[in-house]
This record gives C-alpha cells, sequence and structure tokens, in this order.
C-alpha cells in the first residue's frame, strides 16, 4: 500500500512548508518591537494590535519608529566604520522613493542619513520638513525646468545628470541663476542585479544614464564648461539584492571610468555613488545580508580594487531604500470573509480569505507577483493550519495581497491578519482603486502611537472631481513648488 | 551576396511593423472625434492638442465626450434590439471601475445605461452625482456592513452576492431595516475568458462568486426565508474577449442553473447577467467584435439555448466597462528627453523617449504588461520612423507607458505625443508613485473643453500628512457615506 499523496501538495509553492507554530512572528520579518504579548496579540511598539484597529480603523499600516530608526542608523555607523577602516568616507542616502512622510523626513535627519529624491512632489515634501537642502541627491530620468531650477534654487547638495539633454538643461539653468550645482553622472553600467545573481553586459536596455563612454566624455564637458561642479559618477544596478557582487562588478567598471576621467580632467573626482538595492526578507528562507557584513565586504573589495588601480578610493555612497524602512512597517487588515476553493480536480483546498484592503494599498503582488507572509494578528490559535490565499475587496481576481500561506482554520470574520514587511513600496505605489481610500499611517513606539498620515475619506476623492467642487482658477491647477 | 539583416528587427515585436504613414491615425484605436487637422496637429473634438496642453498642462487625459456617449449608446442599443428579437430584454451595467466621474455618471444616466458599482467609493459617487439607485448593481466578494446598509438605506437596484457569509450578513441587515434588497449570486462558472479562447473547469481558482452547486443552494435557501428578493445569477468570465463563445460557454452552465432552480423555487428567475469583458483594439492588429454584432451573436445563441432547454429567456444583462469609455480617452504628455540605447550587442538601437507622466497616470504596461501605441500630436512630421519605448519619469526602470512603437525621427524636446486607448483603466489605477500629481481630465466636444477632474497639486498630497496638517477628529477618519 503507497501512502496516499497529499492532495494540497500540488498547489503549494516549493518554499512554502506548514509552519510548526502558527503563532511564531519569525524574527527576520518582523520589526523588532514585534511580538505575541501575554494575551496572545500580536503587539507592535508596545501596543496591541486591537487597540491599534479600533483606535485607527482597518486597513492600517503601522511603522516600528525604533526598528526603522535603528536600520538607519545601524547602516550608516556599519558603512561608516568599514569605509574608515578602507581609508575614506561614506555616506548614506535614504531612497525617499520606498516610503516618505513628513515624519521620515525628520528620522532621516535626526539619524544622520542624506536623502535621495525623484520629483519636484518629493522634494518639496522633504524641504517642508526641514530636510538640510545641502544633504539631498535629486535624480530622475525626466527632470522638468521646474524641477531642475527648485533644486539649484534651494541649494539641493546634488543633481545626478541622467542624459546629455539634462545636461545641457541644467548648464543653461545654472547660468541663468548665476549658481554652481553640484551633479554626479548617472552611468548605465551593464550591470544588472538579479536576486541572487547579477548580468552584465555592454549596457542595459533601459532608460537610465548614460553610456560609460558618454559619461566620460560628459564628465570632460563639465569639466570644460566649469558652470557645474562634478562629484563623480553614480550607478544603479537593482532591487532586492543578497549579494555584494553585483555592486563589485559595477564597481570595477565605474572605478576604471573614475580613474580615466580623474585623469582627465586632472583632478580626482570626490565620490562615487553605487546606488540602492539592498534585500529584505518577505519570506522566511529569505536570508538578506546584514548592513556590518555587507559594509565589511563591501569596503575591503573597493579598497582592493582601488588599490590594484593605484588610487584613492575616493568617498563611497549607497542609497539604499527598501531595507531602511521595509521591514520596520505591518499591515493590518480585518477578515470579511473566507471562502474554501476546491482547486483543479483534485482535493486540494485553497482558503480564499477576503480582507478590507488589497491591491490599492499593496500593489507589489499584483504588480510584481511578489510574496509576502501573514498572521492572525487579534489572538493566538491552536487550531489546525490551513492553506490560504489572502485577497482584497478589489473587483478584480488579480487583487491578492498574500498569495500563499497558512493561518489557523479557526479563523473567524472580524479577525485581524497582519502582513510584515510592507514598510517599502506599500504606499509609495498606493492608488485608488474602485474608490477605495487610502489607510492611515501610525508610527508607534514604547506603546505610543502617532498617526503619521491620516487615513484618506471619500470626501477627498471626490475633491478633485469637478461635478462636486467649484472650479479651480488656471493658477490652482499648477504644481506648487 | 545575402542581405544584411535589418539589426533592429531582433527587438522589434512581431506584430509592430513600419507604419506607411507617421501621421495616420488608426479608425479603431482613436476615439471618433480625432483627427490631424489641417495644421498637423491631432486634434480632439474641435480642439488642438497644443490648445489642450497650454490651456491644461500636461500629462493630459482628454475624453471625446461624443465617442463615450455614442459607445454607450449604441451599445445599448443593439442589445436591446437584438434581444427584443429573441423576444425578451437586455441591459447593460457600466462597470464604473474602469473609469467613474461625476460627469461620467451624467453620461451613463443620461444614455439610458445602469450602473455596476463595486464599493462605498463608486456608490456614494454616482448617488452624489444623481445617478438613481434602482438602476445601480453592486458588486464585491468582500462588501462590509457599512456598504451593504448603505445599499439597503439607498435602495441599490441589485446587491450581486458573492459568498454564505454575505448572504448571512445582508438578510440579517435586511431584517433589521425592514427592507427587502434584491440580490443577484456571483456564480464561480468555471469559464474564464483569455483573449481569443476561453477555458472550462468545474470552477476558478479564484475568490468571486459560489460554485454552481452552491449557487443552486443559495437560491433556494435565499427563496426560503423569503427576506431578499432574488433577480438571479451572475458570472464575469474575464476581460479584453474578442469573442462570444466564452459568453455562450458560460450561459449554456447558467442556464441548466437557472433552469434547475427556477424549477426548484417554483416560479422563473427573471433575470441573468453575464458581466463585462468586451475587448478593445490597444493596437492596429486587434480586431474587437462590434457591439452590434456581438449583440446579434449572443442573443441568437442564448435563444438557442434557453429554446433546447424548453424554457423562455429570461432578461439578459451585460456589464461592460472598457469597450464603453476606453477608446474615447487620449492621453497627452511632451517629451523630456530623447535617447538612443544600442540594444544588444547588434547595431539596434532603441530611442526612450521619456515622457512628464508615467506608471503613475497608467499603471497597465507594468501591471498587465500591456500594450499601447504612440504618435506625435502638436505637429505632422515627414521625417523617417524610429522604434522607440516612450517610458515615463519614476525612478523605476519598469516606469513604460508605450513598449514598442514608431515616431519620426524628428522628434524633439517639447513636442506632444499622443497615447490613445486610455480612458478604461488607467485614471482609475492611478498612483502617486514618487509624489508625481495625478493629470487633470477633460471632456472634449463640438469644439469646447470641460474639466471632469482637477490636476492634482503637491498641496492635495501633503493634505494628509500629519506633519503638515492639524490633527483630525478621529470622527474625520471615517469613511463617510
Ligand atoms: C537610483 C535609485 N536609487 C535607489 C533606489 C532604492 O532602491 P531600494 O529601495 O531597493 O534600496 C532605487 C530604486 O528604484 C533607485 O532607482
Ligand atoms: C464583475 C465585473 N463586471 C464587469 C467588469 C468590467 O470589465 P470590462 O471593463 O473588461 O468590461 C469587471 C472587471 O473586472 C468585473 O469584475
Amino acid at each position: 500500500m503507497s501512502v496516499a499523496p497529499d492532495p494540497a501538495a500540488s498547489i503549494v509553492p516549493d518554499w512554502l512548508s506548514e509552519p510548526g507554530d502558527l503563532n511564531a512572528l519569525c524574527t527576520k520579518l518582523w520589526p523588532a518591537n514585534a511580538r505575541r504579548n501575554s494575551g496572545g496579540e500580536i503587539e507592535l511598539g508596545g501596543l496591541w494590535a486591537s487597540e491599534l484597529a479600533s483606535q485607527f480603523g482597518t486597513p492600517l499600516m503601522v511603522i516600528d519608529e525604533d526598528d526603522a530608526r535603528s536600520r538607519m542608523r545601524s547602516t550608516l555607523e556599519a558603512f561608516t566604520a568599514a569605509f574608515a577602516e578602507a581609508g575614506t568616507s561614506a555616506s548614506i542616502y535614504y531612497a525617499g522613493k520606498a516610503f516618505l512622510t513628513g515624519a521620515v523626513v525628520q528620522w532621516v535627519r535626526e539619524e544622520g542619513l542624506n536623502l535621495d529624491v525623484a520629483s519636484l512632489g518629493e522634494l518639496t515634501l522633504a524641504l517642508r520638513a526641514g530636510f538640510p537642502a545641502e544633504r539631498i541627491g535629486f535624480h530622475g530620468n525626466n527632470k522638468s525646468v521646474a524641477e531642475l531650477s527648485c533644486a539649484i534654487r534651494e541649494g539641493v547638495g546634488s543633481i545626478v545628470l541622467d542624459s546629455w539633454y539634462e545636461l545641457e538643461r541644467l548648464t543653461t539653468l545654472a547660468r541663468e541663476m548665476g549658481a554652481r550645482p553640484r551633479v554626479r553622472i548617472r552611468v548605465n553600467s551593464g550591470v544588472h542585479a538579479s536576486t541572487h545573481s547579477y548580468l552584465a553586459t555592454a549596457h542595459e536596455d533601459q532608460k537610465f544614464g548614460v553610456t560609460i563612454a558618454d559619461a566620460e566624455r560628459m564628465a570632460v564637458q563639465v569639466a570644460e564648461e566649469n558652470v557645474l561642479e562634478l562629484l563623480g559618477f553614480h550607478s544603479h544596478i537593482g532591487s532586492q539584492i543578497f549579494e555584494t557582487s553585483g555592486f563589485l562588478a559595477a564597481a570595477d567598471r565605474l572605478l576604471d571610468l573614475h580613474d580615466r576621467t580623474s585623469k582627465a580632467i586632472g583632478r580626482g573626482l570626490p565620490e562615487l555613488n553605487l546606488g540602492g538595492g539592498f534585500g529584505i526578507a518577505y519570506l522566511e528562507h529569505e536570508t538578506p545580508l546584514a548592513p556590518a557584513h555587507m559594509a565589511t565586504e563591501l569596503a575591503r573589495e573597493l579598497a582592493a580594487q582601488a588599490a590594484e588601480r593605484g588610487i584613492p578610493l575616493p568617498h563611497v555612497a549607497f542609497e539604499p531604500g527598501r531595507s531602511l524602512i521595509g521591514p520596520a512597517g505591518v499591515t493590518f487588515y480585518e477578515v470579511g470573509t473566507i471562502k474554501a476553493v476546491h482547486v483543479g480536480e483534485g482535493d486540494a483546498v485553497r482558503h480564499y480569505v477576503s480582507v478590507d484592503g488589497g491591491m490599492s494599498d499593496n500593489a507589489r503582488p499584483a504588480l510584481y507577483d511578489a510574496d509576502y507572509t501573514v498572521r492572525l494578528a487579534s489572538r493566538a490559535s491552536t487550531a489546525d493550519a490551513m492553506l490560504v490565499r489572502v485577497a482584497g475587496k478589489h473587483c478584480e481576481s488579480g487583487d491578492i495581497v498574500v498569495h500563499d500561506d497558512y493561518l489557523p482554520s479557526d479563523l473567524a470574520l472580524g479577525d485581524l491578519v497582519a502582513v510584515p514587511a510592507t514598510g517599502a513600496y506599500c504606499h509609495s505605489l498606493s492608488s485608488n482603486y474602485n474608490y477605495l481610500t487610502r489607510p492611515a499611517i501610525v508610527a508607534v513606539r514604547h506603546g505610543a502611537a502617532e498617526l503619521m498620515v491620516r487615513r484618506e475619506t471619500i470626501e477627498d476623492l471626490l475633491m478633485r472631481d469637478m461635478t462636486f467642487s467649484a472650479a479651480p482658477t488656471p493658477h490652482e491647477q499648477e504644481p506648487t513648488a
């Protein structure tokens, strides 16, 4: 007699196995101050899931402020220490695109990091929240004249030149405004990191930057024109990177460029920026490098690369976003329906758990086929595990929050569930699909909750609709700087 | 001697060929009132691209109101006529999820269609814009108590029951409120339309509806309890459908269910709703069926299916969204940079044209790998064709608006380009990624432009951020009905 195959096996992904304890919170997926308290509830920064939900409603995004700050601090410290050891200095730009609010800007400032922005909106927010302009780097493949002139006027620390057109545009503006903006040149280095591996080609089939050959010519032109101040080169090789090899491959190309250019213009360029993309764990089996490990390895290898070329290692900058904020965020949802769906022709059952948010507050599963995990938040349970798919409430079948995980089989309507690692690229990419209002965002710390972003209302959504509002003057239609 | 292979061939998709005339506007992709005028510009509803851009700014979404209204009207007329011929009546619900604003609600009302909504937000918008509640159908896999009670209170025409939990929730509410809401039951029919083909299984691995067996049991229970009024069954088989076969396969299953259930409860159910999903052309080679063709074929075949069963064909409803509004919309962008990227190791060149919008105003290329076309809008050109990829201005390499098309090689900064067929699921899915503000939306008709939705401002984006605003009272945080 053979053992009957598990009917569910065919629909369970390789990487997923039934957890021994459905109440456990895997440390690497949850913020530092998350735990299951004596009442069985998930607690974040000293606040119970049910308290947070009743005070702020659901869906709710909660950020563990201490966790976020300590990621920022420890990353900056690790890189500063490692590169000091290697004989140079380092800086960390927080990539605002990952998650930006007034409060986050203040944390970044207080923790001593720089800030990377990519639009007039991000720049305006940062300046209004009191971030020092000289610690801001401004990115983007198509910065408008309004964006560039705002950056010059406000004295932004560096502008990343992305094309020959932009060089012309910025040079003209700088002359007109009598300013000397500092620039880096974005290089399409041809190195592209996919998770756990990297590809290297002559250059990539994408919109950012200029080729290595063009970057050298551009640098020489900038030096000759002497209108802009050239800081160095910049590359960004991708996201969710778990190894240093891609950064080292890019650095290898950029250091050659750096060296040739420094010689061509007769002075050593002061810095090199290797971009962001440090990976985080969304699933238990994923193993990102600790910042200290990453920093030590990168500093040692970059020092060796510079030594090989007989040149000093310039100041090195990185601009991670996800790794600084992603794991600090947890989204809480309320369960609205549970549906057992027999899958395929066999006996496998997938339980569709529908919650009160969805692709409007977390587009990553729909956009990148991204995976997340889920835990019952409002109580502990000793029930058996059931295979679930957490779906949102949008009128679209691709509206999935968690493709595959287990929840206790006594899950009931009104239970709160929590999805960890939603700090990065969830709020940023959020929409109002189906006129759903976007969640409140709350920072928790030492038992206190502070509202960072209030919940959107239906009134907010109708505000721009001229059927319900008075006509704006043409001036009001313009974006404001 | 062999002919040298075209180096670009390897990067050009199969379906794309260099257009004979780069200025031509393919009728099936553009709104009825789009043309290139004597000045060489694209004109929409009698207004020049350059006029629209200077009055309203870019990116700008423009809707050809007459085109949208005539799609609504002709679809309703075609279905009404064809089903009258088949001995019954038909109705068309406009699927609000595709594109909903106050003005659109009024067009839908005036053209005599019903309206399908999927959230409290969509319902609130529709009611405020004066849409009669009894012509509204309310969908959703996880409707909240707030949504269901609002629907009951306002007298919504039908609520689509999606689960056993919802049946319980609605029955309780109806009893409490002393109302008798009308319901349809959403069936997971197992028929799924992919473009040009369909799959049929016992049921689908997705969150919507109940199985055919459950639908029958649920209908009997509804009839016995006699609290809700049962109208019939509902299915939705997918989107971008180019043939009638999928609808007929679903109808075949639903008519059996309808027949069995009618017998079991001792009265003929009055209607059958077969959902939306009528396809449109995004590319020149795509050939959606004309509404009249679709209606005639569906009415004839459904009548035959009913006749086979010896039952009368009930009232039949459909709920298309995309086909009614998609082709009426055009998005105008201004060109900001142009970059020639040599692709692969060969000589193929792709020109990255960066515009002032992107995945925030059109997420479909990133979300569904959707293809669009693009034309130079602010002037005609006799220059040669160049292969382009239109990219947005977001800090993300997946930020593509048009993957592959040709534009004239004399394309210059400041030129306006236009992307047609953006009426559906672009505004709906729009985000504020990178703190980009969402475009204004304008209706054009007979040489006049009317602002439907004003451009978003950076002030709007900072409004919910508590660093910049006063604290809301807890009450203000609640969604309003
Ligand atoms: C230029 C640049 N820098 C930094 C980042 C941040 O990446 P991550 O959040 O993965 O660290 C990105 C992300 O797209 C980027 O494009
Ligand atoms: C139930 C239902 N009806 C109608 C529609 C409208 O589809 P389309 O815009 O493709 O016609 C959808 C789309 O998702 C839907 O889910």
